[in-house]
């Protein structure tokens, strides 16, 4: 177990708060527009004291209250769990002004104050301490409250729920036994839910609870205010060291605090009649972004009730009319708040018997949309400038932008929940083959292809499905890598998906699903649907341009894409790819007439053969750079030669490798074979990549051949072309430098012929973690470096990216892992490894260039790594082009902070 | 392509050397028992150049000759191909100081001398340069040769060969050229071998000979011999920078050498009449290491004669009879050349006219048992220490004294070859399943388990065969693996076997073997013999354990085994393991009587289910290590916890899950329906090792308990025992924690519920290549490291060791590497990744034990690597423990130097 780590840096910092003071002050005051703490104290008053102080001085009218120290809850500790001298003393002068300010005293009846007591650190950890709220209620106030609310409901329901919280909190008695009580009512008055019971039902609650309470502390509940209060001090004190606090702490790497500070607030209500009421409002339209005030409220209501659902809520304009100089204030706090925090706030309000409280002010949540446009505004207004603009969209936000969403006001019927593999939202008929996707989408249906896994076969059919649903795979697995690609929705690795192709059917959530019947997916959530759901095209402004503009005004690190075909490669250069990464060649094998001649290469004896068969890919594979390198006419484009296993490309099904044979003319009984003998028990580790290349190295001639040829032919018609072969899997130097020599001498061959020259470099994909090891013998040889992330982190963690959905889950969920190393680059160990092949590489070549091709390439957190770590350029899947350019800029700019 | 390096070492220690002398010298006179250089004078005078300057400075009868120092060849590149000034000038000198030593000349046909001219560097390159031989031969001296050996035949033959090799390798002309002739020769006289060929046909090929030389070189073939060795010197020069010896270079890392020497000797024959004669001799007998002369010869015969098997030599002892002045001589010489060098001689020798010529002298290659035999014998005799005995011995030959063995006169048909996967012979009939050969076994027949792979369900019929023989997998595949364990022979990853377990048969080399037929392997060499071969069982004598007692008083590393039952446990302590470095427990679960239990435990659907499967597994597992414990009594026992994934416990065909159903009370569908789901594509990356336990917590803590219990038990009965739980596939800290807390929970139960205790510790391995990385954060909770290499290797290269083999064949072959890396650890990558592990895992602690338990914890290379890393122990099969105590103990004592 951790203990409770105390760094110097700390202690000096709340050293130096408490100085200022003359005498050693326990206790900070925040009320009626003047506090004695400011933002800049959260060392010593936590962060939630802090910044209540902060609003009080800004005049925004903050319920007023008082904050202990943080310093008293190292004192605490220290003193072995008891008060320092004097802080009794000042709690009591504190509350007593606190009681002036509000016109109310903690236990009277006919003004009755209550408290919330809070915890609240210098950092924040939600949820991790304790609060009490309600504080000050006893069976006396409670009568008060009734007559101030006229509401005998509102106050027996207060008063349960602070024994409650208190006993639970305070006292340690477990909340199931009052949770019984409750329960036992409710089945008694045959009430469904709490709202339900009456004042009558609520005020016995209250008596049994009494007696819990009694049963459990061996105490009556205390009706002093006072204990209580010093009681639900002492409980939140306690609560900074529970295990729930402590493994938070551990788990974020939250070191050098001394304690969390005790706030103690004045609460306030809004069910105080019809000069009361309650509300939530945001300085900006959080969904579009324009620049009108925008909420809601609820007149004689608690926060709750909002948020219940119970009573419609009437929008912000009416209160205007209702209430026209509470609103006029609000409207001043609005500018207030924004001016000062520089943000579109989102701020909750109460109005006491008529007096207007904000109870809290936070930078508000927005759309996508909303904050590209609020941040351009912002500048337009001269509110922030550029580079803090950029700072504002979070990259991940801006899928929303680009792909189709769903209307999130429309109702949905959820029956799954897999992966979010490839954002976006689709609806389409169930279709349970890629060859049935692709016939009915010819006739112009919309299709959903529902399979267990897709291979490399599937890829006309996912291409013609409007989104594609797994039942297997990660969020690397094929399908995801494939949909992200093309930009195509894609909800993976949903296990508890029963498809039976037999019966083509597939089981989710207690619903059965057929062959024809409509389901609907949202690939960014993960989600599956059941029926059609209308989804909304995504439309790009030109604030969203401004911000693209910016974002590569500001970045250092270059961003390409992953494409395969020409119109991946136009895509992705409309989004903004300054070249191509990471162009497979495997995939182009797939389409009718290449696997024909594929599998020829495949089934043959003898180097002859392979080279005949070799032969008649070659134009093909031509004609496919050409497209390409004319879509990048001017930038860079990256091919890799064949990277995956040869068995890939053949049929593994019966059926299938019939047919095969029949094509090919020749005896299942071959194909089976072939299949028989490629078959491996690893394959992730097997007969693949540069492996490939040396044991049939006609294969990587031919496609060295392709690629230089066709980028001859370009350059003829005035094409700028500067192709980057590199070679994968390489996991030795002398690998590399077989297939480089033999690569070179075919380049030099077709300078000849051709009597002509382009430049050209050939690199590596480092995946092997070996590769890494040894990157400053590779860098010998190699012209450039480009990290395969998934592979070599498969490879660095000894995770199947298809196989560790089963227990990565898991994983999640104990904390084992915080993220998902195939989403999101592990920077301790596969980042490490990073690092050193990188630092080694450059000793050997100082200007090698390096980028990453792997998927997590487009991840915001892994583009800030790989800018850290003085990568050269990110690569990734087109339609994640935009985050990957907003997220260098961003990694940029905090770099330069 | 690489380029030529001097080191500046290389230079200033030639520099030295020809310092000594007072004037540039080029070239240095051996003969008539006088030498102008020594041993030491390698840099400058090459190996070769060297050692006959030592021997005839000893006063062995070399045949008299010069060296042109290495010197000579810089200055030859530098100045353009040209000679220095004065080299012709001192050539000439020396060759009539030569001429003289011999009482022969160059040309001249009464007393013709011959010569040799050889390359000789300072570091040896077999074969990569050029020789020379019968240097001075022309129409002329021919003649002369016939009359001194009155052998004509020979004479023409010598002429035919001189020209061959000196168009050759002196004027590149192409040998097929020459090759056609003697083809073309043989067929028109109908002869099928050279020496069928008569005097008149080869003085016939000698004319074609020299025109073949004239159409390729455009000159007359040179008849003057001054003119033949000014040309061979230059050809020897030029050979240094071939591609052939750049590559070779290049590959060894041999540096810093600045050129050739060229050694000009006078050739001898023995083919001149009844007084002279050559043989070859050991100063020892090489099969058993007695200490008596042995060797053979033949009268009137060149080495060649020897060798080529058409007379049979003689026994040396006839010599003392026929020429007992030559064979006193010779004993005279054997005696002084084995003190000199302080070992075993393997010399050949020439009587040319009477006289006795040492043309060579070398270290004699020698069985193991020679080995350990003469080295014990030299510390007797105090010729060497006990340390240089340690080092005389190679490690990997014991495997010859600790297994079965083949006679090697026996004749064998060789129809298939394989990976040599676990040493020793063995014969039997095939047999095709484990259960067959089980069969089979108990009633007593010898039998060979012939399959394609094998897998856990194999053990109990591997355990019954003699001998394995697999077609696929290499050389850490799960039959090779636990063929060593069991100290085995297994032949594997033999690609060319078709076996058809339909027809009971399998083809390899042409032969068809059925069921039932004989077959034998050599598990040393990887070979398969058709029919029975008689085997020779191991014995040890005293001087092995003399030679494996000081083994250990040198060694600092420790010696463990890998072993799984208490029966191998004892072996290995027989061969002197300090402790069991990894038990597996996982094929402790194979037995028929435990499989059904795990298989439960697999089945089931709950986790209180699988807690009711475990508990029958529980009093098993604690029994098995009693077992081993008791064993070990006194020696720590590292076990580790389940690693596999769960389908290796499942079976995967029809008929066999059919039998499961049964058995289990279950339908079959409901079998397959898991063994589908626990399907993997890449299980090697999958659902194993401590994901298994994190997952499935309870099943660690049941091998916990049984771990902990088995110890108390064996405690109270006196044994000392110290378990060390280890942790597979661990990669990060979390995983290790989450495991590590509820270790301890169920080792404190167990102490409160036994009121005892033992002692033991946790750790974990490190085989996950992200393990290594954060070794610093690893090692703060795990108590030892231990390497499995296996995986490190497969995950750092990312070779799947069950299907690399297909390509590691080519790898090796086009040297890509030069070792298949799951034999021997490749040091430069994996390597440094296990180095970086060690030093942040001591950094965070610092008496932090460290060993290995991959397969190449035997391999005597790997074992140097581990004692250089500073490992605490290396772990092996039994049968390889003595092999890792000698490779451990040359290891310190290498280092020492």
């Amino acid at each position: 177990m951790a203990t409770l780590v105390t760094s110097k840096k700390g202690r000096t910092e709340v050293k130096k708060q408490a100085k200022k003071q003359s005498k050693k002050k326990f206790v900070y005051f925040f009320g009626n527009g003047k506090a004695e703490g400011k933002a800049d104290m959260k060392q010593l008053l936590g962060g939630k004291g802090a910044n209540l102080c902060e609003m009080t001085n800004l005049g925004i009218p903050v319920p007023a209250g008082f904050t202990i120290t943080t310093e008293v809850c190292d004192l605490y500790y220290k003193n072995n769990k008891n008060w320092p001298a004097g802080l009794e003393g000042e709690i009591r002068e504190h509350l007593a002004r606190l009681e002036k300010a509000m016109g109310a005293k903690l236990g009277d009846r006919n003004a009755p104050l209550l408290v919330s007591v809070r915890s609240g650190a210098a950092v924040s950890m939600p949820g991790m301490m304790d609060t009490v709220l309600n504080l000050g209620l006893n069976s006396d106030v409670v009568q008060g409250i009734i007559i101030k609310t006229e509401n005998e409901r509102f106050a027996w329901d207060s008063y349960r729920r602070f024994i409650q919280m208190f006993g639970d909190v305070v006292m340690g008695v477990e909340h199931e036994a009052f949770e019984h009580i409750l329960a036992a009512k409710k089945k008694q008055v045959g009430a469904l839910q709490d709202m339900n019971l009456s004042a009558a039902d609520l005020k016995d609650i209250v008596r049994q609870y009494k007696k819990i309470y009694k049963d459990h502390t061996g105490e009556e509940f205390p009706q002093d205010p006072i204990e209580q209060l010093f009681k639900a001090i002492n409980a939140v004190f306690g609560s900074w060291n529970n295990p729930r606090a402590l493994k938070y702490r551990e788990l974020n790497s939250i070191k050098g605090l001394i304690g969390t500070a005790v706030n103690v607030q004045s609460m306030v209500f809004g069910n105080m009649g019809e000069t009361s009421g309650t509300g939530v409002c945001f300085s900006r339209d959080p969904s579009t972004g324009e620049n009108v005030f925008y909420g809601e409220y609820l007149i004689n209501a608690q926060g709750e009730d909002v948020v219940a659902g119970i009573r419609t809520p009437k929008p912000l304009g009416v209160l205007k009319k209702d209430m026209p100089v509470v609103y006029k204030e609000l409207v001043g706090y609005r500018d207030k708040l924004e001016d000062h925090y520089r943000d579109m706030q989102d701020m909750e309000f109460t109005i006491q018997e008529g007096k207007l409280y904000i109870l809290q002010t936070r930078s508000g949540k927005r759309t996508a949309k909303a904050a590209v446009r609020i941040a351009c505004d912002f500048v337009r207004e001269k509110v922030i400038n550029e580079r803090e603009a950029v700072l504002r969209v979070q990259p991940k936000q801006l899928d929303q932008l680009l792909h189709p969403t769903f209307d999130p006001k429309v109702k949905k019927k959820k029956i799954a929940k897999g992966l979010p593999a490839s954002p976006g939202a689709a609806s389409g008929e169930v279709v349970f083959t890629a060859e049935h996707a692709e016939e009915l989408a010819k006739k112009g249906t919309k299709v959903i292809l529902v399979r267990e896994e897709t291979s490399p076969e599937d890829i006309a059919g996912m291409n013609a499905a409007q989104g594609i649903l797994t039942a297997r795979g990660g969020m690397t697995s094929h399908a995801a890598v494939v949909a992200r690609g093309m930009g195509k929705c894609c909800v993976a690795g949903v296990s508890e998906l029963e498809i039976d192709y037999d019966q083509k059917l597939f089981k989710a959530g207690g619903a059965e699903v057929r062959e024809g019947d409509w389901i609907s997916l949202d690939g960014s959530l993960g989600e599956v649907y059941l029926g059609q759901v209308k989804t909304a095209e995504p439309q790009l402004d030109q604030d969203f341009d401004r911000m693209m503009k910016w974002a590569d005004k500001y970045r250092k690190i270059g961003v390409r894409t992953n494409a395969d075909t020409p119109h991946d490669a136009q895509v992705a250069r409309k989004f903004g790819a300054e070249g191509i990464g990471l162009c497979r060649t495997e995939h182009m094998f797939f389409e009718a007439d290449r696997i024909i001649a594929m599998r020829e290469m495949i089934l043959a004896e003898t180097t002859e053969d392979r080279e005949k068969a070799l032969g008649k890919l070659l134009p093909i594979q031509r004609r496919d750079f050409e497209g390409i390198f004319v879509a990048m006419d001017g930038l860079p484009v990256t091919v890799r030669l064949l990277d995956p296993p040869l068995h890939e490309f053949l049929p593994q099904e019966e059926e299938s490798q019939q047919e095969m044979a029949k094509v090919m003319g020749v005896s299942c009984e071959v194909i089976r074979h072939k299949v028989h003998l490629l078959n491996e028990f690893n394959p992730m580790l097997g007969h693949r990549g540069c492996r490939l290349g040396i044991t049939y190295p006609e294969i990587y001639e031919m496609q060295v051949r392709a690629i230089v040829e066709a980028a001859l032919s370009v350059k003829r018609k005035g094409v700028t072309v500067h192709p980057e072969i590199m070679i994968p899997l390489v996991g030795t130097l002398r690998e590399f430098t077989f297939l480089k020599e033999r690569s070179l001498k075919v380049i030099e061959q077709i300078f000849a012929e051709k009597k002509d020259k382009v430049s050209y470099s050939i690199g590596t994909m480092i995946e092997v973690p070996r590769a890494a090891l040894v990157a400053d013998e590779i860098a010998r040889e190699a012209e450039f470096f480009s990290y395969g992330t998934n592979d070599l982190t498969q490879m660095t963690y000894g995770f199947s990216r298809d196989d560790a959905a089963v227990f990565l889950e898991h994983y999640l969920a104990l904390e084992i892992i915080d993220r998902d190393p195939f989403q999101s680059i592990d920077t301790v160990g596969v980042g490490k490894l990073m690092k050193m092949g990188i630092e080694a590489g450059r000793k050997t070549r100082p200007n090698l260039k390096v980028g990453i091709c792997g998927e997590q390439g487009g991840d915001p957190d892994s583009v800030s790594f790989c800018n850290s770590v003085g990568m050269n350029y990110v690569s990734c899947s087109p339609y994640r082009v935009p985050i990957a350019r907003l997220a260098a800029a961003q990694a940029s700019l905090r770099q330069k902070k």
